[in-house]
């Protein structure tokens, strides 16, 4: 059986495909049919052997992006080159200007509004994002570039506030204001990390991951 | 029909009835019998005339307790003795000290756990609530007890911040520190509203609030 020589091959350009038609036109305007047209070569078969429906390829697009940027973030807690501070900037960066990160994020922010969703990401972004967080704060106080004495809540809120607070602002206009509170409140705590730079950074990853939802409210 | 010739005094008597044996011995464990039990005088019939179940009880004491709390907001809206600073701490103090608002809380706190409910409950804490706190903050930017730039967002993490991050807290421990850092955040955004006698207060409320819970949990 030749064609499936190289089933993990097949599953990475069935996802590729999928992601490109994800960004291109949205998650709700593509269907299966519309991937095998892209990839040309595939049977609907093909396809159905690796993903049961279209939400099972976006859970696999969720999941690679998550591991991947978990796999960096993992590395960045060994390096030994920069500060806990510049740590959580760095995360920042990727978080906001990776094109495939935003774009996957994009089509995955859109099942927020499914309550259950919400609360499983809620409890996601207080509890395995957060304690990630929480390592290179301390990393930071201990190099002495965090000064926090609340290293655990700070994390907590670092990670809710720009996650489901700024990440989830209900129209564009919301977001800068929103981040520059944060950005005060952080500082107040000892966590200075919201420079004009990630200011930007984050109004720029924001928008692109929101963008259909603010085009529609206005 | 004697028995109907008050149907609004059956009504009050079956949530006091129903209130008290909540409070004692928590929603889960007191059904519509120990309510006839507890009133003595009063058929089945004449319960199901009233409420279709427990749930729909226990959201009629909810929405009565929301009432009571609309109407005083309502009126310290209109006190023009106090700032608008303290008229926030006046919101605080009763809703901490009251102890029938911190019963009823106790009960419907519980269905913070359904996904449905915890979703309607945030977008009313940053909706509803919020919009009432902005208009007590912009009071106090005029008078110049408040010296806050974002009026909007302060009132929204200021709702959002203390019912939900704060008051659903995952154990006792966690809500002094919790608390400590809105208190920071909060003045940092010139909204200086948790003083010690706040904390402590709050402190005070949440743990009521949350005595099932925080028992059951350690």
């Amino acid at each position: 059986m030749a064609r499936n020589a190289h089933p993990e091959a097949t599953r990475r350009r069935i996802l590729e495909a999928a992601q490109r038609l994800f960004a291109e036109r949205g998650y709700a305007n593509t269907t299966i049919q519309d991937i095998l047209d892209e990839l040309g070569d595939l049977s609907k078969g093909a396809i159905y052997h690796h993903f049961s429906n279209k939400e099972a390829i976006l859970e696999a697009l969720t999941e690679d992006d998550w591991n991947a940027h978990w796999k960096m973030a993992n590395e960045m807690l060994d390096r030994t080159d920069i500060t806990g501070l510049e740590k959580l900037r760095e995360l920042i960066r990727a978080s906001t200007t990776d094109d495939a990160h935003l774009a996957t994020n994009r089509e995955s922010a859109q099942f927020l509004e499914d309550p259950t969703t919400l609360a499983h990401n809620l409890e996601w972004w207080q509890t395995t994002i957060a304690e990630w967080i929480e390592r290179i704060i301390r990393q930071g106080v201990e190099d002495g570039s965090i000064t926090t004495e609340y290293p655990h809540e700070a994390a907590v809120l670092f990670s809710l506030l720009l996650n489901y607070w700024v990440g989830d602002a209900p129209s564009a206009d919301q977001v800068e204001p929103r981040l520059r509170c944060v950005a005060t409140m952080l500082a107040a705590l000892g966590l200075p990390v919201l420079d004009e730079e990630m200011i930007r950074l984050t109004i720029h990853g924001v928008g692109e991951i929101n963008r259909p939802r603010f085009e529609q409210h206005g």
